[in-house]
């Protein structure tokens, strides 16, 4: 039996890569003829470099840039070997690189990605593929378009201070000093939710609230973030608050869409292709995939839902095992062949935390078992 | 697909039948074409006396006895359509009649069981099958065979107060009290485990503490245990000691073997013989059971374990939903094909009592779809 293990990373417990393994030691558990394809996937979210480094090799360069909250960070982006280069915003601006008490929802930036975007471009990089997700701010990119020589002017002519607050005031966007090499560079953004800048769906109601803001926070933000689509519109004749995707990350995405002309992809369906996803899940018997959390922003374009379509095109069962799921949104899981906690029973979060590696191996090697007795059955009936 | 839905009852939660319906409505809610068949099962304790009633039909006689602390208690047992009588422990000398503070490990007796067999055979019951499980104390059954006519007396020829303790003074038996009535009655005492009498593996040593025994507690009722072990067997030639099934209820199962010939029997196998569990199982694609809790216990001839050996000589898939499984103790669940907690994620004892129905619904919908989806694939592949 031929078992694919395609887990997205569980937030602030496993890698995907980490979190592969684990499942393909479970099902290999399940007998001597199981074969176990270790596919970590990524969708466009913190984590995604370590899977397409995996998959692509290429040289990791190091750097210190400014963090989100304005301490220094040592970060990373990966060169690879075609000479395009992989930035994950996480690793520069990440709210993981934050203490809770180091939230600042209305000043938190992107600039440290401009540096390693424009450290990239420095060395030869023509394309730029970024990552978005698990951003610790929402300034809509401007942080990042800073550090590439764009400037956020206000009504008197001063550059905006950084932050998604100080967009209040922006009126102009003078990008006069941009670089030649910056503006020419292709930019393709891996987006790990679709929705847009602003609304009810937007990035300030959506994801602010994660990021530390409380209800004077979101209020400042919308001002703030409706002003700057409002700018952009008029200046670069582009619709931002009709476009999908543009509120990825704080909006970075929109900043890139708008000012840089950067192409908005699903993060997933990118790292699926380059993975050859379809291909071998098609030639396979069962799929394993997890995620900390099962919820409807899972179900929103992001990884294990992604894997789950795909088997279900190709007629593969599906499970996926999570830490947690939503257990009144039954409805939401039917992409699923099946789903399962890997909880054994009432458990902490710190009891789930400690041992999930263990747990998805258990998850693994029941599915397996379980797909292995369907069969035996079905062959004898 | 038929699917036979066999839990046994989720102790202090759900039982077996309301288990076995939730089961089956889950079942079914994975498409039209799931033939989902109702068989709750027991193992001799708790909740086999509905069980039984469900298949074999029977009248319920309500009675008032003396409960295990010395309070009067509203109890029944059954009388079958062919005569014979079903008493069950836990409804007349139960853990489930006492609130904790209740709980008194050296005095609670059995005395109200007595009274529903007396009851019976007063009314004609040629044969009584008593379900065991569930007990409040570790009397060795003398409370019950008190009520039957027994009398347990010391060295002043004095009657032994009721409660286990007291056994430490028991120096001989005297039946000639017993009615006549009483002693041609056929006793099956169904047991839900195997343990002995006395030892590491004894009623004492394992289930005392679940009683409310303290450490001296424990030293006091294995003295009192012993000595009861050892007048018996002097006295009606029955080595309690290395039989198995003396264990149960406290050492109910001993006294009944040992003073009224009572046939110690595993519940399970009653059970599964009178519900045809074997042929029916034989005939389905699919087996779920469930119980509160899976642990060596339940590994130990209980329920659902006794399902999916049965299941796995037939070569049917099973899978086991339980509220809580021992993590660490994998090897142990080797003869399910699968095994699963309820849990959907870190979940408060509360939070999976109050919906435990619902999610043995999802849980069985998720089985029967993940078995549904193996179907479809390897008809195509």
């Amino acid at each position: 039996m031929r078992v694919i293990c395609a887990p997205n990373a569980l937030k602030g417990c496993l890698s995907a890569v980490d979190a592969a393994a684990a499942l393909s030691r479970g099902a290999r558990r399940a007998g001597t003829d199981i074969e176990a394809l270790e596919m970590p996937i990524a969708d466009g979210g913190d984590g995604t470099l370590e899977v397409l480094a995996k998959v692509l090799g290429g040289e990791l360069i190091e750097k210190t840039v400014l963090g989100p909250a304005n301490r220094e960070v040592s970060s990373s982006y990966l060169i690879l070997p075609d000479g395009r280069a992989v930035v994950e915003l996480a690793r520069a601006s990440g709210i993981k690189l934050l203490q809770r008490e180091d939230l600042r929802p209305l000043t938190a930036h992107t600039f440290g990605v401009g540096q390693l975007i424009l450290d990239a471009i420095e060395r030869g990089a023509t394309e730029v593929i970024l990552a978005l997700g698990g951003s610790a701010s929402t300034d809509c990119g401007t942080g990042l378009l800073k550090a590439l020589g764009v400037k956020f002017l206000d009504a008197q002519g001063s550059e905006l201070e950084l932050g998604g607050a100080a967009l209040k005031s922006l009126l102009l966007v003078d990008i006069t000093a941009v670089s030649e090499k910056v503006l020419s560079t292709k930019f393709t953004v891996l987006c790990d939710v679709e929705n847009p800048l602003c609304g009810e769906k937007g990035t300030v109601a959506i994801f602010a609230p994660q990021k530390g803001a409380q209800t004077q926070d979101l209020l400042e933000l919308t001002l703030a973030i409706e002003n700057f689509s409002k700018v952009i519109s008029q200046q670069f004749s582009k619709d931002l608050a009709n476009t999908p995707r543009c509120g990825v990350a704080g909006g970075t995405s929109s900043g890139m869409y708008a000012i840089l002309n950067a192409n908005l992809v699903s993060g997933f369906d990118y790292v699926a292709q380059v993975l050859g996803v379809e291909d071998k899940i098609r030639n396979c018997d069962l799929v394993l995939t997890s995620e900390g959390r099962l919820d409807s922003q899972t179900l929103d374009g992001k990884g294990p839902h992604g894997v789950a379509l795909i088997a279900k095109r190709s007629n593969v069962p599906v499970v996926g095992l999570f830490g947690q799921y939503d257990f009144f949104a039954r409805e939401s899981f039917q992409d699923f062949s099946a789903i399962q906690s890997i909880a054994n029973g009432p458990n902490s979060l710190e009891q789930m935390l400690e041992s999930a590696t263990e747990r998805l191996e258990f998850g693994a090697e029941n599915s397996v078992r379980f797909a292995q007795a369907l069969r035996r059955s079905s062959k004898t009936s």
